[in-house]
């Protein structure tokens, strides 16, 4: 059994970043510019958008923090969308979810420039990468294909099974699974609540992707010897051992599924520490391409 | 073994269209109106155009052919598009495809206004659909999706085999058959020209989905007994028994498949007759609603 491990690969993504950043700077060429929409005062958004902006700072990005309070209205929140879409110097931008319930996060989403939509969830990216067009993908399943690339975890040809069908996790992920490419080209399947013969299915997979927020579901006997198990939960369950009071929890269970894996990512250290990266790649991304 | 008549439920379905555009007139609302683009002189395309215009006479909806020669530009191509786009009397149109090479079809269809796009081939379709946002849905997903609604097949849960990934069939009917709605809910994988074990993958599944344009691909040691077997494949392949000298055959090798299915569509007349519906239900959704 390998761990994979989230963090050590993204400090490597992070460098080769932070070279890249260093090139264009050596070129004349612009450093790329994040910008992120903070509303109100919500402790993991706060904790979120801190861990970006601070990420900004060490690959060489400028960054800049847009701050409201929770009573903004959705009016101003737009114009400020409006006036980052018109805005050469930014060249993506993020609205830190969840927004307060007033404001209409949908509409938010779509009044961003897709091609400023970093985080990869206006519609016409998600078409886009659906048809297999240049896109910003979403920040979890870039961070879970480029954690397969990193491994040379051979992924044609296989059975992938997505737990989970969430917009922004499991049917993106799916569809980056099937396409030509690499990683890609694995017949997937799609399981979820209604899944019949969940079991049965689960174990027939070479490749897990466990995304439903429920933690420890996947148990030992739902696994097939060898198999590799991408583990995307992330739920705060209570806990007596951490000074914070809680504790994160993967979908997996980690201690029976780990001795059956080829490839095992922990929670935390896994997928975690890849998102942001693929945040700053797709910030890269816009700066060097315009599609 | 039911057989699922696709010219009699697109009959049916032409029947409402036309009785909803009965009754908008009796109120003295618009009339749906499309339009449809058309580019040299292509048979295949010539008889697609002329059987979409006869459905919109069927049905009472207005209909605008505009026609170009082979060698009309890109540009020109592109400014009719954009006429068609500001043109309030024209609530959807369709670029009949496939164009000449000189001109760029992606280029084209992400040029029509996706509130228009009643084939809803723009990216911005695609994902709204994935997201499970108002669409349009492409035609032979939709015609598929009313199929099973019409007939009245359980989905919920259910084991969908998807064969083929293509962009306009195979990827969005995975994405309608996995959404919470019915038909859908059901448990989808989508298998290819890659997959191993093809017929272990597809002799497990309740709903097996046809769509890699292979004749008589789909064999009877591959089907569960009582499963429902949709065929999407439209392959014209030589034939002495016609006067045309060629027939059409679909993905699956009917005469053995057809005694193990509790359903199946005919090749012709199950899905085939179903797309031109979907896209008169398309044109009157743009008329209905705008989203």
């Amino acid at each position: 059994m390998q761990l994979i491990d989230g963090k050590a690969i993204a400090d490597v993504v992070k460098a080769e970043i932070a070279e890249t950043v260093r090139l264009r700077k050596e070129q004349g060429l612009k450093v790329p510019h994040l910008a992120a929409i903070l509303v109100g005062h919500d402790g993991g958004s706060e904790t979120y958008v801190a861990h970006k902006v601070k990420a900004c700072e060490q690959v060489g990005f400028e960054s800049t923090l847009i701050r409201f309070e929770a009573d903004v209205t959705e009016e101003e929140l737009l114009a400020t969308v409006e006036k980052l879409n018109n805005d050469s110097q930014i060249d993506g931008f993020i609205v830190q979810l969840p927004l307060p319930k007033h404001i209409s996060e949908q509409k938010v989403i779509e009044a961003i420039d897709y091609r400023k939509d970093v985080d990869g969830f206006h519609p016409i990216n998600v078409g886009r990468a659906s048809i297999g067009l240049p896109s910003f993908v979403s920040a979890t399943p870039a961070g879970i294909l480029e954690l397969l690339k990193r491994y040379e975890i051979p992924t044609k040809g296989k059975r992938c099974v997505v737990i989970g069908r969430s917009n922004i996790v499991g049917k993106p992920v799916a569809g980056l699974m099937m396409q030509k490419a690499y990683p890609g080209d694995a017949t997937v399947t799609v399981c979820h609540s209604h899944t019949e013969n969940l079991k049965e299915i689960v174990s027939q997979a070479d490749i897990i992707i466990a995304a439903l927020g429920s933690p420890e579901f996947l148990t030992a006997d739902m696994v097939k010897e060898g198999a590799v198990v991408i583990d995307v939960g992330t739920t705060r369950v209570p806990s007596s051992e951490t000074k914070s009071g809680w504790k994160l929890k993967g979908d997996v269970k980690f201690d029976e599924v780990a001795p059956k894996c080829s490839y095992i990512t922990p929670v935390p250290g896994g997928v975690g520490p890849m998102t942001i990266v693929s945040l700053l790649k797709n910030t890269l991304l816009a700066t060097e391409i315009k599609f």
